[in-house]
């Protein structure tokens, strides 16, 4: 898999043959992203094609929405969907539709395009039909200028999720973390015990990357916890040792701790960019959040 | 199993008889207590136990102390340990130490009970060595009175542990959830899918007790999400759908989530409380505590 | 000042007289929402007025954008704003710019107006003139559809300040606190002593409205803090005595407390809602949030 | 006023008469103390005078509480306390009570020293009437050993807050700072506005430290806000533009805004430490804590 570099400094001809499909049967927006190239990072590469299309005029934008499928219809029933859509629309189960649901779904999209003009677009690939039709619903009273911002901004999410399967990222991801004990006011350590696994998402299974024991800043020796090729996109899980590092320290906790071990999932989108994911913790509370 | 209201208005001597090693070698503890009664709860009859302990001289907490045995030390190996503490040090992976992990453990004994004139005393049932090791040496530095109190703290989460599985808790306690979307400033909901498991400790499996939805409240319908005798001492989880929430609110949210399903796991200590376990979360940061 | 109900309930000439100018000379708004009252509440009326621009054509959107006067404009120089725009500008201090500053605002607007078609619009009344010039340049990059929805979004935001202070709102708002201890997972009460203060925005001084303590719960006795005609939009301050509590209760907090007298300042910006203000704190930390 | 350094490097005799009535009317904790020295900083001579007490046998630990006097008692209404005492007695407002209070605190004293033999001892400096008497209902019913192990961590804080105001600090400490936006997941910068005061407790007035911007990594340039001799035990207080910056980076906010200016109060204790003081906000929620 080339990276952006590689990609952008070659022929206009195999920069769009690799990423004209990236936004749906809409070649015109990597041919006009090439011309602002080359590019140093998929992030670079990512934003010179949405800048493309924001720049574009309303008439090519809407010919861009007008260019994908009704989610779980005609199209997709006919077999005429492009390969990245029907896997897209595949893994939201909307392959296998019960007559009732099709019909729910072909209303939905019919007021939508009767009264906006354009289907309804989402980026369905880890939504459920659940999620799809809430969205719809709540999408539908919104005023013509809200939706069409809202639709271009799904069509940026799904050419990114396109994107990152074809274009290698650079390693200059890293993971990090951080652990504060906010009942006596210091860092979470030394001692506290921390594993990290991978999902496996064609398996369903988690595997273990890592295990680090907080040092005396309640941070990790030997630097990130994960970094280069090893940081891909994808769900990971932190757990930590929450109750054993109270019950070392002598804090009072209760018989049955309320946190014991601490489970913390997250998800990795840009596999170039530094994710700082820490814990705040006492015996009774934690919060976590994406950090810098 | 009886209750505390049931075996309280009994007669001292099965009272005695029931309870009399809740406090390790110590039924005076029990006789006190039953002075003390009838009592109208599980929590009732464990604070009146501390109670007497609490007021007892400090020669007769000493005595209490004193009948406490090393933790992985001669009695264990000779056999002569209460079948409750042979219980609790085997959880604790202390039945199986290696020759060096042995005397490690015996000079930590020695050192701590010269010292202080009493052994080392920790709850160890969810304790592994490390805690074990690492609590003594944040704990020898103390002055007596400080490791005095403690220990006399080690010893009460010792005897809770044991009573409720002596005696049947009252069906008071019930578990109730609360979900915030701290990034509009508004209950999640309705629609936010939540679902609540069990750890079945003798297996490592995880039983689903139910299936909920958050109102326009962000709480659930129907009442407490586990109530009655469904809700024992135990480790249990959430999982949050907060991806799936965000998405079909049409919040701007990763291709990949930050945040997705979000697992949340809490022991419940005490079967005849109100747990209110909370969930506060944008797409990039959550939080929870015990709530009332 | 009359109340939604009165003013929907009476003649649609006195209706649109009083409402035609919150959306900005553009009385048809007024005309339009009319037709779908009456209205119970302040709430249901703006909702009514913005649906009627929601579902106006894109045409009729912007002359609506059209009708609103550059932000520091000529109409500003030459004295042909109209009064509510006058004053909220006047509030922004754009009534007193220097030559310089007229200059960049004035390109400012020009580009802006050059890209998308309609003047840069802000509710200004509580901006200040490093706000308007950072918002201009991060919103200057957007496609039009999201422009003309952020501008719409603005216009919205503009009627509901006007609108408030032109209908009285329904008693139905108020109050409330919640204090939890996260360092020992409980309510932070009884006892904790909480005052509440409203800032005179005409003076810049606090008035005090009440002083509480809180129950076993971690709540106020009494019922809301604050409900009725006294609740009103604008500037609240609870201060939060964290510091005495923890020294109260004997947990370990330093000789000069990390956190002791806690201020927590907050808007109240809907008068007919519920505003939950809760404290989370150990001695260490704390949060906040609007909860429900 | 000596630094640690230079204290513990002189004669012993200079040594103990400065120091000798840190811990009230013992200067054997000093002498004690000066074995152990040299000290390089304020944090390790109060360590090791600490660890002299630690290290004494309990009939000396009871000696030295015996020393105190009773929290507004006879040695007080006759004019008989140490100078130290009878300041921090008066800040509490303990040089005030009524008969009615002076009858309480004198049952109040007689209530613990006869069930514990050693008197009620409060770091009172920067407490109330009402902390002294709740916090003395909460310590009433403890065991002795708990109480002797509180009654001395009390006597350490006095200790610290005395030597404090002795000894100079080295100039190691600094305050650092961090904002979050948790609403998008990333630093809140650049241009977030930042003040930050002190309070002169004398007048009760604050003055202005320092206005700063973040940048693009939510963090201040030009390194610590406070530094070196400027850093000094006391109460501070940050300002953050939340409300500014949610405006000028286009997130939906209310009209009035639920947060707007934040202000932040902590104390520094130890101005030989980092102080890092973080902030993470959402135009709805937020929170802090004592970070490293």
């Amino acid at each position: 898999m080339p990276n952006a570099k590689e990609l952008s400094s070659g022929a206009a001809e195999a920069f769009v043959a690799t990423l004209g499909g990236v936004y749906e049967k809409s070649p015109w927006v990597a041919e006009r992203a090439y011309e602002r190239g080359p590019f140093d990072s998929l992030a670079a590469l990512a934003t010179a094609m949405k800048q493309a299309v924001t720049e574009a005029t309303e008439a090519e934008q809407l010919v861009l929405l007008l260019a994908h499928p009704d989610l779980a219809g005609k199209a997709a029933l006919a077999g005429e969907l492009t390969s990245e859509s029907t896997e897209e629309q595949a893994r939201a189960g909307l392959g296998s539709l019960t007559p009732e649901e099709m019909e729910r779904f072909t209303r939905m999209n019919e007021a939508y395009k009767t009264k906006f003009g354009f289907p309804y677009i989402l980026a369905v690939r880890n939504a459920s039909k659940a999620v799809i039709l809430s969205a719809f619903e709540s999408r539908l009273p919104n005023s013509r200028s809200a939706e069409l911002a809202e639709a271009l901004a799904q069509v940026h999410k799904i050419a990114w999720m396109r994107l990152r399967t074809i274009v290698t990222p650079n390693p200059t991801g890293f993971l990090t973390c951080h652990v504060l004990d906010t009942a006596r006011g210091m860092p979470a350590g030394p001692g506290m015990r921390i594993q990290l696994r991978r999902l496996d998402e064609s398996t369903g299974t988690w595997s273990t990357l890592g295990q680090f024991v907080t040092n005396s800043d309640g941070r990790l020796d030997g630097g990130p916890a994960l970094k280069g090729e090893a940081f891909t996109f994808g769900t990971y899980e932190w757990t930590f040792g929450v109750g054993a590092y109270f019950a070392s320290t002598g804090f009072p906790i209760a018989g049955t701790p309320f946190l014991d071990d601490v489970p913390l999932r997250f998800g990795i989108d840009d596999p170039e960019a530094h994710y700082h994911v820490p814990l705040l913790c006492s015996p009774w509370s934690y919060s976590t959040y994406r950090g810098s």
